[in-house]
């Protein structure tokens, strides 16, 4: 009797998590089995809480390949002891012989986990893993699909604000602080965004170089000197010489009378220096979340990479290849998918390499910038209605 | 003897700013006369710094056309008695007949007292306004270019963020702050965002309806009730029964301890609110000068009107019109330019309709909708290179 899939997704959403998704869908169909969604990640599973997939609407499937968030729902939940048998049921009771999991290292590591559980129980249960995450911190894989879009993103915003931000003939400091807490590809993407007619971004701070106060406002002074603005990129994640986050000092200082007033990040950290000692003239802006979900502006090779990464994943574990992570591989031909042992990948980070840091200037190299920017080309082709793109979800 | 055309940008940059000058330019080209842009908006005129814009290349014209922020800079700069004859004499230096200048209603007072001061001192130079605010808050015009393409990105990206909120199975609140000090056009854009697939956002403040603090925090805790999730858009120029900016109670109340950190506005003061009295779980997301400059995004239609009221600027003055501001009429056939007094428009400003305001609901009315979804259609087609989009400016 032919077996049933099931994937789900988890971690924080991207712009094209649900290409991944699409890819899967429509590349499953060919098996003529039943295909199932987990709603809300794992935590679906072990609910029992399933979406059947297997005859969803051409349309509706087109649209899914272009929404950003998690069309099924997300989750950040690691698996306890007990939860390996509930899934297990789940599973039986669905006839499920494929799992895919589409998520970042905690994810792959949940993937793996499990995949060894059902080998341990005797049960015939493929776990592949597929990757998400715009951090780009997933090793063993050239980039990770939502990097592109968070990177096209912040590169076509840092522009506009760069251009922006000169528009009057005074000295001000801009700050944008993006993602990234532990690895610096978010705010390197700012470096994208200077050319021939703006030299601007001035400075990026990436979290792999030790913050120090003194060396960023010397930064800051030399910089307003020459060229009358500032314009800066930091990553949320920016360290002290002891690891610790450099906002932390600040917020440490202001915990009593702050009470539970959200004092923000590094933004407002690096702006707090920069009134007390440099100039009063100066603007914070924090992406936020929209530079994860901002899919009006996704990259096409990183929305079709997602939706490789989903098909391949599905041709792989239909297969019989298990334990596993699709990779993403860069050869003459383009991108190409891979495979990699879950425990190679699950609970590892790559950070953004040392080599491509230029501390010197609080920049990046050409070879980051060579390695970035294929991965910003081409604008997916999201469908508008009325003026508005139009996304479709499944919660 | 022929006489040359200057023209000048002031206040805050739009999307769409740069397409009323490639609307000058390209019509002023027709009548062999010498066109100067100002640097720095009238205080490039104040100080004889001009840009002879006469040969411009037709790529560049064309990249103009589509770039965010101010190419030639901008000012907000109130003319002192004494700057009247240093203008008239750069203007006989350079022997300018015509001044077109683009911006919001302090502009157009600007316009209106320099057009009196020409007819006083017997030159022959007129004086016509281009409409322009991200705001919409120029009267008698049905809308001001900027404001499409504002509107839309707020639209575009509060449905997307929305979309995000709603990822993981848990209750929590999120809050979008929009730009609007005085009026509500930009925060009502966020209801656009609403469809048959996500009923979000669900509550939104205007700054019109006086801000109440039991209220608000009643309409959070009654829509997290029914749906789990609350997602609020709010403007930043929220008000009290007293007029005053709501936020400011806050910073009162901290300001001795928050020395010169910068607080925030009206989101941060939300978050304080709903933090003290319902849920810690919240997240607020300034939209900045994000939602003026994102021209990546930009309405066709506020491109396409932002090069016509530039046009017709030009047509009118050649016509021997003055002292009037371009507007903008509804009409079957679409949008067309009209004129109005600049007197009429300088220094007013207009609300968000009473009667388009649902305040049981924090909502607007269809009425609202029905005005606002004609300015956001289409997408500008703006030119990439290599991911990007490609931008100029002449400053």
């Amino acid at each position: 009797m032919k077996k049933n899939l099931i994937f789900a997704q988890s971690g924080g959403p991207t712009s094209v998590i649900n290409a991944s998704c699409y890819g899967i869908i429509s590349e499953a169909k060919k098996y003529g089995i039943k295909i199932f969604a987990a709603k809300y990640g794992i935590e679906g599973i072990l609910k029992d809480h399933l979406i059947d997939m297997t005859d969803i609407d051409e349309n509706d499937l087109n649209l899914l390949k272009f929404s950003p968030s998690a069309a099924f729902g997300s989750c950040r939940y690691k698996l306890k002891d007990e939860d390996f048998e509930k899934i297990s049921e789940t599973f039986d009771k669905y006839q499920i012989g494929y799992f895919l999991y589409i998520g970042g290292n905690d994810s792959m590591d949940t993937a793996h986990r499990l995949s060894e559980y059902m080998k341990k129980t005797g049960r015939d249960i493929s776990v592949i893993g597929v990757p998400k995450t715009i951090d780009n911190d997933l090793t063993n894989t050239h980039f990770c699909p939502g990097y592109g879009s968070a990177a096209k993103f912040i590169a076509t915003n840092v522009k506009e604000m760069a251009f922006d931000a000169e528009v009057y003939d005074k000295n001000a400091v801009t700050i944008v602080e993006v993602m990234g807490r532990d690895s610096g590809f978010l705010a390197a993407a700012g470096a994208l965004a200077r050319d021939e007619v703006i030299d601007s971004p001035h400075l990026i701070y990436l979290p792999e170089v030790t913050f120090e106060e003194d060396a960023f406002l010397s930064d800051v002074e030399r910089v307003l000197k020459k060229k009358d603005k500032v314009f800066i990129v930091a990553s949320e994640g920016l360290k002290d010489k002891d690891g610790k986050y450099a906002h932390e000092h600040l917020r440490e200082a202001k915990a009593d009378v702050f009470g539970n007033i959200q004092m923000g990040g590094v933004g407002r950290y690096l702006e707090h220096l920069v009134k007390q000692d440099i100039t009063k003239r100066i603007k914070v802006i924090e992406l936020s979340i929209i530079q994860r979900c901002a899919a009006h502006s996704a990259s096409r090779v990183d929305n079709e990479v997602a939706v490789m990464v989903g098909k391949a994943g599905v041709d792989k574990i239909m297969n019989g290849i298990n334990d596993i992570m699709i990779s993403i591989e860069k050869t003459d031909k383009g991108f190409e998918p891979g495979t990699v042992p879950l425990s190679q990948v699950a609970n590892h980070t790559k950070p953004f390499p040392k080599e491509w840091i230029d501390n010197k200037n609080r920049w990046v190299t050409q070879e980051a910038i060579d390695y970035m920017l294929p991965l910003i080309q081409g604008q997916a082709e999201v469908p508008y209605v009325n003026g508005l793109p139009k996304y479709i979800r499944f919660i």
